[in-house]
Protein backbone atom coordinates (compact mmCIF):
# COMPACT_ATOMS: atom_id res chain seq x y z
CA UNK A 1 0.00 0.00 0.00
CA UNK A 2 2.45 2.53 1.06
CA UNK A 3 3.87 2.81 -2.61
CA UNK A 4 0.76 3.97 -3.77
CA UNK A 5 0.81 6.90 -1.57
CA UNK A 6 3.28 8.57 -4.42
CA UNK A 7 0.78 8.12 -7.04
CA UNK A 8 -0.26 11.92 -8.08
CA UNK A 9 -3.87 12.65 -7.47
CA UNK A 10 -4.46 13.73 -11.47
CA UNK A 11 -3.98 9.83 -11.66
CA UNK A 12 -6.49 8.45 -8.88
CA UNK A 13 -9.26 10.98 -9.85
CA UNK A 14 -9.08 8.93 -13.53
CA UNK A 15 -9.46 5.75 -11.59
CA UNK A 16 -12.97 5.91 -11.14
CA UNK A 17 -13.84 7.04 -14.19
CA UNK A 18 -12.48 4.12 -16.03
CA UNK A 19 -14.38 1.94 -13.46
CA UNK A 20 -17.47 3.35 -14.09
CA UNK A 21 -16.52 2.85 -17.92
CA UNK A 22 -15.94 -1.07 -17.38
CA UNK A 23 -18.94 -1.50 -15.29
CA UNK A 24 -21.28 0.10 -17.83
CA UNK A 25 -19.37 -1.99 -20.60
CA UNK A 26 -19.88 -5.13 -18.98
CA UNK A 27 -23.34 -4.79 -17.57
CA UNK A 28 -24.87 -2.91 -20.96
CA UNK A 29 -22.97 -4.98 -23.09
CA UNK A 30 -21.55 -7.96 -21.74
CA UNK A 31 -17.91 -6.48 -22.82
CA UNK A 32 -14.93 -9.16 -22.02
CA UNK A 33 -12.03 -7.12 -23.51
CA UNK A 34 -10.96 -3.50 -24.05
CA UNK A 35 -8.48 -1.66 -26.02
CA UNK A 36 -6.90 1.30 -23.79
CA UNK A 37 -7.89 2.96 -27.18
CA UNK A 38 -11.42 2.44 -26.57
CA UNK A 39 -11.15 2.88 -22.88
CA UNK A 40 -9.73 6.19 -23.04
CA UNK A 41 -12.08 6.98 -25.71
CA UNK A 42 -15.68 6.39 -23.69
CA UNK A 43 -13.29 8.10 -20.33
CA UNK A 44 -12.18 11.01 -22.39
CA UNK A 45 -8.49 10.78 -21.52
CA UNK A 46 -6.18 9.48 -24.27
CA UNK A 47 -5.00 5.85 -24.76
CA UNK A 48 -1.50 6.66 -23.76
CA UNK A 49 -2.65 7.88 -20.45
CA UNK A 50 -4.85 5.37 -19.41
CA UNK A 51 -2.06 2.84 -20.00
CA UNK A 52 0.19 5.23 -18.07
CA UNK A 53 -2.20 5.34 -15.54
CA UNK A 54 -2.86 1.71 -15.18
CA UNK A 55 0.66 1.00 -15.29
CA UNK A 56 1.51 2.58 -11.86
CA UNK A 57 -0.58 -0.47 -10.10
CA UNK A 58 0.53 -3.36 -12.41
CA UNK A 59 0.41 -5.15 -15.47
CA UNK A 60 -3.44 -5.10 -16.61
CA UNK A 61 -3.50 -5.10 -20.52
CA UNK A 62 -1.93 -7.99 -22.89
CA UNK A 63 -0.19 -6.09 -25.76
CA UNK A 64 -2.33 -6.52 -28.85
CA UNK A 65 -5.26 -7.97 -26.69
CA UNK A 66 -6.09 -5.23 -24.74
CA UNK A 67 -7.96 -5.20 -21.23
CA UNK A 68 -9.84 -8.23 -19.64
CA UNK A 69 -12.94 -6.09 -18.58
CA UNK A 70 -14.13 -8.31 -15.23
CA UNK A 71 -10.55 -8.18 -14.08
CA UNK A 72 -9.85 -4.54 -14.64
CA UNK A 73 -12.97 -3.83 -12.70
CA UNK A 74 -12.05 -5.83 -10.05
CA UNK A 75 -8.71 -4.89 -9.71
CA UNK A 76 -9.62 -0.91 -9.47
CA UNK A 77 -12.30 -1.71 -6.96
CA UNK A 78 -9.34 -3.35 -4.86
CA UNK A 79 -7.35 -0.37 -5.69
CA UNK A 80 -10.20 1.90 -4.71
CA UNK A 81 -11.22 0.37 -1.71
CA UNK A 82 -14.56 -0.23 -3.10
CA UNK A 83 -14.49 -4.04 -2.93
CA UNK A 84 -16.10 -3.68 0.51
CA UNK A 85 -18.85 -1.68 1.22
CA UNK A 86 -17.42 2.00 2.59
CA UNK A 87 -19.35 3.51 5.53
CA UNK A 88 -19.84 7.24 5.20
CA UNK A 89 -21.88 9.68 7.36
CA UNK A 90 -23.53 13.11 6.62
CA UNK A 91 -23.52 16.07 8.32
CA UNK A 92 -26.09 19.03 7.61
CA UNK A 93 -29.41 17.75 6.72
CA UNK A 94 -30.64 20.91 4.95
CA UNK A 95 -31.72 20.90 1.34
CA UNK A 96 -28.42 19.98 -0.26
CA UNK A 97 -27.85 17.24 2.69
CA UNK A 98 -31.15 15.94 1.74
CA UNK A 99 -30.79 15.86 -2.09
CA UNK A 100 -27.25 14.44 -1.40
CA UNK A 101 -28.25 11.95 0.70
CA UNK A 102 -31.18 10.39 -0.86
CA UNK A 103 -29.09 10.78 -4.80
CA UNK A 104 -26.45 8.61 -3.01
CA UNK A 105 -28.74 6.07 -1.54
CA UNK A 106 -30.50 5.45 -4.64
CA UNK A 107 -27.06 4.66 -6.54
CA UNK A 108 -25.62 2.38 -3.50
CA UNK A 109 -29.29 0.54 -3.78
CA UNK A 110 -28.95 0.01 -7.34
CA UNK A 111 -25.50 -1.46 -6.88
CA UNK A 112 -23.95 1.76 -8.93
CA UNK A 113 -21.82 3.08 -5.62
CA UNK A 114 -20.32 0.81 -2.79
CA UNK A 115 -20.30 3.88 -0.58
CA UNK A 116 -23.65 3.46 1.84
CA UNK A 117 -24.72 6.26 3.88
CA UNK A 118 -25.32 4.85 7.88
CA UNK A 119 -25.56 8.02 10.24
CA UNK A 120 -26.86 11.50 9.12
CA UNK A 121 -26.10 14.24 11.72
CA UNK A 122 -27.76 18.12 12.22
CA UNK A 123 -28.26 19.73 14.80
CA UNK A 124 -31.74 21.06 14.41
CA UNK A 125 -34.18 19.99 17.36
CA UNK A 126 -37.19 19.97 14.16
CA UNK A 127 -34.68 17.76 12.04
CA UNK A 128 -33.51 15.13 14.34
CA UNK A 129 -35.36 11.97 14.80
CA UNK A 130 -36.72 12.57 10.87
CA UNK A 131 -35.69 9.65 8.60
CA UNK A 132 -33.79 10.52 5.37
CA UNK A 133 -33.26 8.32 2.96
CA UNK A 134 -34.37 5.40 5.50
CA UNK A 135 -31.57 6.81 8.05
CA UNK A 136 -32.64 8.27 10.80
CA UNK A 137 -31.24 11.69 11.68
CA UNK A 138 -29.23 11.86 14.74
CA UNK A 139 -28.06 14.88 17.07
CA UNK A 140 -24.95 16.05 16.10
CA UNK A 141 -23.62 15.07 20.21
CA UNK A 142 -23.91 11.24 18.83
CA UNK A 143 -21.23 12.23 16.08
CA UNK A 144 -18.58 10.29 17.90
CA UNK A 145 -19.96 7.10 19.59
CA UNK A 146 -22.27 6.67 15.93
CA UNK A 147 -18.91 7.05 13.87
CA UNK A 148 -17.58 4.42 16.32
CA UNK A 149 -20.18 1.79 16.05
CA UNK A 150 -21.23 1.94 12.75
CA UNK A 151 -17.61 1.60 11.45
CA UNK A 152 -17.92 5.13 9.48
CA UNK A 153 -15.29 5.92 7.48
CA UNK A 154 -16.27 8.78 5.22
CA UNK A 155 -17.96 11.89 5.40
CA UNK A 156 -20.14 14.58 3.52
CA UNK A 157 -20.49 17.63 5.22
CA UNK A 158 -23.29 19.81 3.81
CA UNK A 159 -23.38 22.53 6.78
CA UNK A 160 -23.73 26.19 6.41
CA UNK A 161 -20.41 27.78 5.02
CA UNK A 162 -19.49 29.13 8.95
CA UNK A 163 -19.76 25.94 10.51
CA UNK A 164 -18.29 23.74 8.17
CA UNK A 165 -14.68 23.98 9.77
CA UNK A 166 -15.71 22.89 13.07
CA UNK A 167 -17.53 19.85 11.89
CA UNK A 168 -14.07 18.92 9.75
CA UNK A 169 -12.34 19.08 13.05
CA UNK A 170 -14.82 17.04 14.85
CA UNK A 171 -14.88 14.39 12.48
CA UNK A 172 -11.42 14.41 12.01
CA UNK A 173 -11.01 13.47 15.95
CA UNK A 174 -13.54 10.79 15.28
CA UNK A 175 -11.22 9.02 13.17
CA UNK A 176 -12.44 9.92 9.43
CA UNK A 177 -9.83 10.11 6.79
CA UNK A 178 -12.28 11.11 3.76
CA UNK A 179 -13.95 14.00 3.69
CA UNK A 180 -16.32 15.40 1.03
CA UNK A 181 -17.32 19.09 1.56
CA UNK A 182 -19.97 21.06 0.01
CA UNK A 183 -19.89 24.62 2.06
CA UNK A 184 -18.13 27.12 0.11
CA UNK A 185 -14.95 27.74 2.08
CA UNK A 186 -11.71 26.60 2.21
CA UNK A 187 -11.13 24.18 5.22
CA UNK A 188 -7.98 22.76 6.88
CA UNK A 189 -7.22 19.66 7.55
CA UNK A 190 -4.19 17.44 9.59
CA UNK A 191 -1.77 15.49 7.10
CA UNK A 192 -2.87 12.17 6.33
CA UNK A 193 -6.42 13.50 5.72
CA UNK A 194 -7.60 13.92 2.27
CA UNK A 195 -10.50 16.65 2.12
CA UNK A 196 -12.36 16.87 -1.49
CA UNK A 197 -14.59 20.63 -1.70
CA UNK A 198 -17.39 20.36 -4.22
CA UNK A 199 -17.92 23.73 -4.93
CA UNK A 200 -20.51 24.13 -6.80
CA UNK A 201 -20.05 27.94 -7.04
CA UNK A 202 -16.50 27.79 -8.50
CA UNK A 203 -17.25 25.40 -11.17
CA UNK A 204 -20.06 27.84 -12.54
CA UNK A 205 -17.47 30.81 -12.21
CA UNK A 206 -15.28 28.75 -14.07
CA UNK A 207 -17.87 27.85 -16.55
CA UNK A 208 -18.74 31.28 -16.98
CA UNK A 209 -14.99 31.86 -17.99
CA UNK A 210 -15.93 30.49 -21.51
CA UNK A 211 -19.04 32.69 -22.51
CA UNK A 212 -18.60 35.15 -25.09
CA UNK A 213 -19.10 38.68 -23.77
CA UNK B 1 -10.89 37.46 -26.51
CA UNK B 2 -9.30 34.99 -28.76
CA UNK B 3 -5.76 34.70 -27.49
CA UNK B 4 -7.47 33.54 -24.13
CA UNK B 5 -8.69 30.59 -25.96
CA UNK B 6 -5.86 28.53 -25.64
CA UNK B 7 -5.72 28.74 -21.57
CA UNK B 8 -5.56 26.18 -20.28
CA UNK B 9 -8.39 24.41 -18.06
CA UNK B 10 -6.16 24.37 -15.00
CA UNK B 11 -5.48 27.70 -15.35
CA UNK B 12 -8.90 28.73 -15.49
CA UNK B 13 -9.69 26.44 -12.99
CA UNK B 14 -8.00 28.43 -10.72
CA UNK B 15 -9.42 31.84 -11.07
CA UNK B 16 -12.47 31.85 -8.93
CA UNK B 17 -10.29 30.83 -6.50
CA UNK B 18 -8.48 34.03 -6.79
CA UNK B 19 -11.22 35.53 -7.00
CA UNK B 20 -12.82 34.47 -3.92
CA UNK B 21 -9.88 34.80 -1.69
CA UNK B 22 -9.53 38.66 -2.49
CA UNK B 23 -13.36 38.77 -2.54
CA UNK B 24 -13.02 37.90 1.18
CA UNK B 25 -9.93 39.51 2.00
CA UNK B 26 -11.30 42.47 1.16
CA UNK B 27 -14.98 42.05 2.68
CA UNK B 28 -13.69 40.78 5.81
CA UNK B 29 -10.70 42.37 6.22
CA UNK B 30 -10.62 45.82 4.21
CA UNK B 31 -7.59 44.60 2.51
CA UNK B 32 -5.83 46.75 0.24
CA UNK B 33 -2.99 44.84 -1.31
CA UNK B 34 -1.97 41.60 -1.39
CA UNK B 35 1.34 39.23 -2.27
CA UNK B 36 1.38 36.49 -4.65
CA UNK B 37 2.75 34.60 -1.80
CA UNK B 38 -0.41 35.76 0.80
CA UNK B 39 -2.68 34.86 -2.24
CA UNK B 40 -1.30 31.42 -2.86
CA UNK B 41 -1.38 30.17 0.75
CA UNK B 42 -5.19 31.25 1.17
CA UNK B 43 -5.81 29.67 -2.40
CA UNK B 44 -3.91 26.36 -1.46
CA UNK B 45 -1.15 27.07 -4.35
CA UNK B 46 2.21 27.91 -4.60
CA UNK B 47 3.23 31.69 -5.40
CA UNK B 48 5.16 30.88 -8.49
CA UNK B 49 1.71 29.87 -9.68
CA UNK B 50 0.09 32.40 -8.43
CA UNK B 51 2.03 34.85 -10.80
CA UNK B 52 2.48 32.26 -13.75
CA UNK B 53 -1.44 32.31 -13.76
CA UNK B 54 -2.51 35.39 -13.60
CA UNK B 55 0.67 36.21 -16.02
CA UNK B 56 -1.77 34.81 -18.62
CA UNK B 57 -3.89 37.92 -18.63
CA UNK B 58 -1.71 41.04 -17.95
CA UNK B 59 0.63 43.18 -15.29
CA UNK B 60 -1.07 42.91 -12.41
CA UNK B 61 1.18 42.92 -9.36
CA UNK B 62 4.15 44.99 -9.00
CA UNK B 63 7.54 43.91 -7.50
CA UNK B 64 7.68 43.55 -4.01
CA UNK B 65 4.30 45.22 -3.69
CA UNK B 66 2.00 43.00 -4.57
CA UNK B 67 -1.35 42.77 -6.18
CA UNK B 68 -3.84 46.02 -5.62
CA UNK B 69 -7.10 43.52 -4.08
CA UNK B 70 -9.96 45.91 -5.65
CA UNK B 71 -8.21 46.10 -9.30
CA UNK B 72 -7.05 42.47 -9.23
CA UNK B 73 -10.83 41.37 -8.18
CA UNK B 74 -12.51 43.43 -10.81
CA UNK B 75 -9.89 42.25 -13.41
CA UNK B 76 -10.57 38.97 -13.06
CA UNK B 77 -14.14 39.12 -12.58
CA UNK B 78 -13.97 40.81 -16.18
CA UNK B 79 -11.89 38.02 -16.95
CA UNK B 80 -14.74 35.80 -16.12
CA UNK B 81 -17.31 37.60 -17.48
CA UNK B 82 -18.66 37.82 -14.17
CA UNK B 83 -18.58 42.26 -14.37
CA UNK B 84 -21.92 41.90 -15.71
CA UNK B 85 -24.87 39.06 -13.83
CA UNK B 86 -24.85 35.79 -16.20
CA UNK B 87 -28.48 34.35 -16.28
CA UNK B 88 -28.72 30.57 -16.16
CA UNK B 89 -31.74 28.27 -16.26
CA UNK B 90 -31.99 24.58 -14.47
CA UNK B 91 -33.75 21.72 -16.28
CA UNK B 92 -34.71 18.87 -13.60
CA UNK B 93 -36.76 20.10 -10.57
CA UNK B 94 -35.99 16.81 -8.29
CA UNK B 95 -34.54 17.14 -5.19
CA UNK B 96 -31.16 17.68 -6.55
CA UNK B 97 -32.35 20.68 -8.49
CA UNK B 98 -34.41 21.95 -6.02
CA UNK B 99 -31.28 22.12 -3.66
CA UNK B 100 -28.95 23.11 -6.10
CA UNK B 101 -31.93 26.19 -6.97
CA UNK B 102 -32.25 27.50 -3.62
CA UNK B 103 -28.42 27.07 -2.78
CA UNK B 104 -27.63 28.72 -6.03
CA UNK B 105 -30.02 31.84 -5.51
CA UNK B 106 -29.13 32.42 -1.95
CA UNK B 107 -25.71 33.25 -3.06
CA UNK B 108 -26.99 35.30 -5.30
CA UNK B 109 -28.85 37.46 -3.43
CA UNK B 110 -26.28 37.83 -0.90
CA UNK B 111 -23.63 38.77 -3.50
CA UNK B 112 -21.16 36.37 -3.05
CA UNK B 113 -22.08 34.74 -7.04
CA UNK B 114 -23.50 36.80 -10.21
CA UNK B 115 -24.54 34.09 -11.27
CA UNK B 116 -28.76 34.16 -11.14
CA UNK B 117 -31.03 31.66 -11.72
CA UNK B 118 -33.87 32.64 -14.16
CA UNK B 119 -35.84 29.61 -15.19
CA UNK B 120 -36.79 26.34 -14.20
CA UNK B 121 -37.98 23.41 -16.11
CA UNK B 122 -39.22 19.96 -15.77
CA UNK B 123 -41.35 17.42 -17.58
CA UNK B 124 -43.61 16.75 -14.43
CA UNK B 125 -46.75 18.20 -14.66
CA UNK B 126 -47.27 17.85 -10.85
CA UNK B 127 -44.36 20.02 -10.50
CA UNK B 128 -44.86 22.65 -13.38
CA UNK B 129 -46.07 25.51 -12.05
CA UNK B 130 -44.94 25.13 -8.64
CA UNK B 131 -41.94 28.37 -7.60
CA UNK B 132 -38.74 27.00 -6.12
CA UNK B 133 -36.23 30.09 -5.18
CA UNK B 134 -38.67 32.20 -6.04
CA UNK B 135 -38.76 31.08 -10.02
CA UNK B 136 -41.88 29.25 -11.55
CA UNK B 137 -40.93 25.91 -12.93
CA UNK B 138 -41.81 25.63 -16.78
CA UNK B 139 -42.56 22.86 -19.24
CA UNK B 140 -39.83 21.37 -20.79
CA UNK B 141 -41.23 22.52 -23.91
CA UNK B 142 -40.69 26.09 -23.20
CA UNK B 143 -36.85 25.69 -22.72
CA UNK B 144 -36.42 26.98 -26.52
CA UNK B 145 -38.36 30.29 -26.36
CA UNK B 146 -37.37 31.16 -22.52
CA UNK B 147 -33.59 31.13 -23.08
CA UNK B 148 -33.97 33.44 -25.86
CA UNK B 149 -36.48 35.77 -24.22
CA UNK B 150 -34.31 35.98 -21.22
CA UNK B 151 -31.03 35.97 -22.50
CA UNK B 152 -29.89 32.53 -20.36
CA UNK B 153 -26.55 31.81 -21.40
CA UNK B 154 -25.64 28.94 -19.03
CA UNK B 155 -27.39 26.06 -17.89
CA UNK B 156 -27.64 23.52 -15.08
CA UNK B 157 -28.57 19.77 -15.52
CA UNK B 158 -30.25 17.73 -13.19
CA UNK B 159 -31.97 15.17 -15.10
CA UNK B 160 -31.76 11.59 -14.34
CA UNK B 161 -28.73 10.09 -16.74
CA UNK B 162 -31.43 8.51 -18.88
CA UNK B 163 -32.52 12.15 -20.05
CA UNK B 164 -29.29 14.13 -19.56
CA UNK B 165 -28.23 14.21 -23.48
CA UNK B 166 -31.22 14.87 -24.75
CA UNK B 167 -31.45 17.95 -22.32
CA UNK B 168 -28.04 18.96 -23.52
CA UNK B 169 -28.77 18.52 -27.11
CA UNK B 170 -31.83 20.55 -26.68
CA UNK B 171 -29.74 23.17 -24.62
CA UNK B 172 -26.85 24.09 -26.66
CA UNK B 173 -29.71 24.26 -29.98
CA UNK B 174 -31.37 26.79 -28.22
CA UNK B 175 -27.37 28.56 -28.01
CA UNK B 176 -26.26 27.57 -24.83
CA UNK B 177 -22.16 27.53 -24.61
CA UNK B 178 -21.59 26.40 -20.80
CA UNK B 179 -23.40 23.61 -18.95
CA UNK B 180 -23.11 21.87 -15.47
CA UNK B 181 -24.10 18.58 -15.36
CA UNK B 182 -25.18 16.69 -12.23
CA UNK B 183 -26.52 13.39 -13.81
CA UNK B 184 -23.43 10.46 -13.52
CA UNK B 185 -22.87 9.78 -16.85
CA UNK B 186 -20.64 10.89 -19.92
CA UNK B 187 -21.88 13.58 -22.43
CA UNK B 188 -20.88 15.15 -25.36
CA UNK B 189 -21.20 18.60 -27.14
CA UNK B 190 -19.94 19.92 -30.02
CA UNK B 191 -17.03 21.64 -29.86
CA UNK B 192 -17.28 25.32 -28.75
CA UNK B 193 -19.79 24.04 -25.59
CA UNK B 194 -17.96 23.83 -21.90
CA UNK B 195 -19.87 20.75 -20.31
CA UNK B 196 -18.56 20.60 -16.57
CA UNK B 197 -19.50 17.09 -14.81
CA UNK B 198 -20.12 17.72 -11.38
CA UNK B 199 -19.93 13.95 -10.65
CA UNK B 200 -20.54 13.35 -6.58
CA UNK B 201 -20.08 9.30 -7.04
CA UNK B 202 -16.79 9.52 -8.73
CA UNK B 203 -15.96 12.36 -6.49
CA UNK B 204 -16.72 9.83 -3.41
CA UNK B 205 -14.85 6.89 -5.23
CA UNK B 206 -12.06 8.82 -5.87
CA UNK B 207 -11.65 9.55 -1.73
CA UNK B 208 -12.30 6.16 -0.66
CA UNK B 209 -8.67 5.62 -2.70
CA UNK B 210 -7.23 7.73 0.54
CA UNK B 211 -8.60 5.39 2.98
CA UNK B 212 -6.48 2.39 4.45
CA UNK B 213 -7.73 -1.20 3.88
Amino acid sequence: MARWRKISDAVVRRLPLYLRVLEEASADEDKKLMSSQELGERAGVSPALVRKDLAWFGEFGKQGVGYEVGFLKRELRRILNLDKEVRAALVGAGSLGRAFARYNQARYENGKLNIRMVAIFDNDPEVIGERIADVEVLPVEKLEETVQELGVRMAIVTVPAEYAQEVVDRLVKAGIRAILNFAPVSLSVPEGVHLATADLSLELERLAYYLDS
